[in-house]
Parts: structure tokens; C-alpha cells; sequence
């Protein structure tokens, strides 16, 4: 059996019943390399677990998960994921290899940044449209934009995530999503995305030291929001009493939600 | 101190960091109107966190916080809430009013039906489109049938969430849901839900007796899920590996996803 528990976005994230399974199981791996985890302990995990953790990266699970596979069928395996186990495809390609290999999978929960971000912000989550990620400058992309652009001409909020390059030990800031977002705005011209824009930044969400801040793009770009993971939200229309919310909890000033 | 820690989507939802400021709590209330969970037992939980649970109803929460809020104010307090924190409008009305109050406010985030029924399907989260709310036909609305017109359009897929009313005992089953949107299919004529649309049925997503299952609306209205709660999936464009995911993991027959 392969079981998916998600590590949610904190150093003590995992569920409950996500502890049990992993205490219950022969064999414990774990992927560090699709999110990050600022305040995840791998030694104090492997305490409270009760057993080693044999942390992967995407070539092995992608290009040899064997390893796993085996082991999954010979007993009983457990694969640690950041936030919610099956937001990243490459976790759906292995549970797919899994069941067609005739290995029963499981799948444990947890908290995911889509969520987080937008509970943390005050926005309903039911306003969002489509969320979308902005990519480093060496692979660029017009998705966000475009997604955004769409989003808005509906009037739902945008959720940015910002890539991450865990080899690299890479992972992008608010002000380097901004200065890519600004860029398309000045090649695609839709006015979605101006220095004027009412954005949020989460900083860190699910961790004691969240920063959660609302301001136009101009001025957040000069911030330093610490240390990542960063995300942006672009709102969309907005419910008077998410600016209540915007105002109370991520300190908007007026001019920017006026 | 008021402290909202989701529970997630079973009864061993919550996460370590969550059971940890439980414990720390001077005072625990708990609401189980928002959302249903199938698997929580009360009393392990208070065994767990070793100390009682307060239950409250929305009217407490939303008329008479200040049992809560005077609580806040002067020691720490804990409010249990299912799935995760923010995603009910109630609930920020709740931390406004502390904020306001001069109350510090954290989140505790924990698993949320919008990312583990996605992930249960195997379709990507980034291609949902905004998420509605399916009501009771004695509260009749057009918005979860324009929701999915809508996302259709661009591609996308729909999450439908189903109505509950926890003081009657009721929540919506996958087969009601389906004739209310054949009803509202037969009213505005967009050809977006039919008796031959595919869509994918998830019930007690998160439980160890979860179903996942995909087929066309005429089929699958004739099945019985079990008991609550149910959401339904209206997929958009399908991507090879996502009409392969609900091949495997929710046994959609090819006349379905042909």
C-alpha cells in the first residue's frame, strides 16, 4: 500500500490520522522539492514518527520510483508531500503507476496554500477564479497575466504562486513576481497589473510569522517580506466586507482600497 | 487570544501544531454547522486535547459572540472549526469583531474540501474555475448553473459543493444535487449539465470509505453514495493524464470520458 500524507504548511502540519498511518508503516519517504516548508524539522518529524525518513527528490520519484513502487508492494509505504498531497501532477503520475501496478493508495490531507492564502487575507475563497503560478524570467510565461486578465474581467480574485527550484535552493520573493507581473503588464497592455493594482502578499502563511499585506503593487514592491514562501492575490471585485477585512487584516490604507 | 484551528475533513483532522495550542488553551468551543464530519468523535477529541469542548450553534456565534469574545480577552481561547478556518463568511465576521476588540487572532489551517476533492478525482487544482454552492430548492438559485456555464467556457473545471442544514440533520445528497442542475439545465438551456455530462461524484472525501466516482449525470444519479457529504466535479477540458486519472482512480467507463 502507497499512502499520500500531506505535511500542510507548517513544521507541524500533518494530520492526526497522517501521524498514525506514517507510525504505522514500514517505510517512510519524503518529497521536499514541490513547496517549501520554512519551519519543517525533519529530526523532530523522524522522532515523532517513530522511524528514519528517506527524503527524495523529482528525478527519483519521477525517472526511477521503483524503489518505492516495490517496497509499496511488499508492505506498507508512506510518501510525506507538502501542503496537500496531490496539488502537484507529479504526485498524481506516481499514485497512477501505483494502481496500475495493482498497489492500493491512500490519501491523508492537508492544509494547501490556495486555502491558507486566501483565509489568511480575509477574501472568500468561493470569489477566486483560477489560480496560476509565475515562473522564473529564464522560463517565462504570459499564463499569469492572461489568467489574471480573465480572472478579473469576471471579477474573482487571482491567486499567484511564485516558482520555487528546490536543487537551487531558490525560491521567488513578492518583489521579483511583481517586477515579472509588471513586465507583462507593460508588453500585454491590459491594465491589469499596473504599480497602482491592489495586491496582497502572504508571506510565510501557515507559520507564526505570516506577514499578510494589502497595498498597491507600487508600493509593496519596495517591502521586504523576509523569507519565503511568498504568494500574491489579486483582488477582484470586492464585498464590503472583504475591504473590512483587507483593512483589518493586512493593514490596507485607504487610497488603496477606495 | 482567539485561536481558529481547522479540523480538516475526518476526525483525526487536525494538525499537530493545532492539538499543541489546543492544549495550551485556557477555554475549547468547537461549531459543527458549517460543514459536515462524518468521523468526529467529540469525546476522543476531548480526550485528546484533555479538556471539554464547548459546542456552539451559529446563532451563538453570529448574534451572541461575546460569551467567546470575553473569553478572548481574557485568556486563550480555542475555536474548533471543520475543514479549514476561513472558507465560511462566518467565521471572519467572527475574527473582525475580535480584531476590532482588541483581541490577537491566529489560524490554524488544516485540510479543505476545494483541494482534497480535486486531488481524490486526480484532476489539477489549477484548472478549476470559481467553486459554487448547489442550495436547497426552497431557497432556489441560479448561481451554481451560471458558475459552471462560466468556467465551461474557459476550460475549466467546476467544484459544486452541496447545501447542509445542520440543525435539521440535512445535507444535500449527489442525486438530489443532480436533479436540482438538470432543473436548472431544462430552465436557461446552455447545454452544460445534461443527463450525458460527464461528471465525477466524490462522497466523504478525506474518510477511509471515501467513493470517487466518474460517469455520465444519467448513470450516476441512479447510484447510492451512502451517507453525506457529497460534492459533485463538473470537469472542463481534460488534459490525457486527468481522462486517465478518472479512469483509474474514479472508474469512468469510455463512453463517458470519450
Amino acid at each position: 500500500m502507497l499512502v499520500f500524507i500531506g505535511l500542510g504548511l507548517h513544521g507541524e502540519g500533518i494530520s492526526l490520522r497522517g501521524l498514525r498511518e506514517a507510525r504505522e508503516a514500514d517505510d517512510v519517504y519524503a518529497e521536499l522539492y514541490t513547496s517549501m516548508l520554512p519551519k519543517l524539522r525533519l529530526d523532530e518529524l523522524e522522532q515523532t514518527i517513530g522511524k528514519p525518513i528517506k527524503v527524495v527528490d523529482r528525478e527519483t520519484i519521477e525517472q526511477h520510483p521503483n524503489e518505492i513502487l516495490q517496497a509499496a508492494k511488499a508492505g506498507k509505504v508512506v510518501f510525506l508531500v507538502p501542503g496537500d498531497p496531490m496539488v502537484a501532477t507529479t504526485h498524481v503520475d506516481l499514485r497512477l503507476r501505483a494502481t496500475k501496478a495493482g498497489i492500493e493508495t491512500k490519501i491523508i490531507h492537508a492544509a494547501s496554500i490556495a486555502s491558507a492564502a486566501a483565509g489568511l487575507s480575509g477574501l472568500q475563497s468561493y470569489k477566486f477564479g483560477r489560480t496560476a503560478t509565475v515562473p522564473f524570467p529564464d522560463n517565462p510565461s504570459q499564463v499569469p497575466y492572461e489568467t489574471l486578465v480573465e480572472n478579473r474581467e469576471r471579477g474573482l480574485h487571482t491567486l499567484l504562486l511564485l516558482d520555487i527550484r528546490a536543487k537551487e535552493g531558490r525560491a521567488m520573493l513578492a518583489s521579483e513576481a511583481i517586477e515579472i507581473m509588471l513586465g507583462l503588464e507593460k508588453k500585454l497592455q491590459k491594465n491589469a497589473f499596473t504599480s497602482d493594482t491592489l495586491v496582497v502578499v502572504v508571506a510565510r502563511a501557515g507559520s507564526d510569522d505570516a506577514i499578510v499585506k494589502a497595498d498597491k503593487v507600487g508600493r509593496l514592491q519596495k517591502l521586504d517580506f523576509g523569507s519565503p514562501p511568498h504568494v500574491l492575490i489579486v483582488p477582484g471585485k470586492l464585498h464590503f466586507v472583504e475591504v473590512e477585512a483587507l483593512r483589518v487584516f493586512a493593514g490596507a490604507p485607504e487610497d488603496a482600497i477606495g
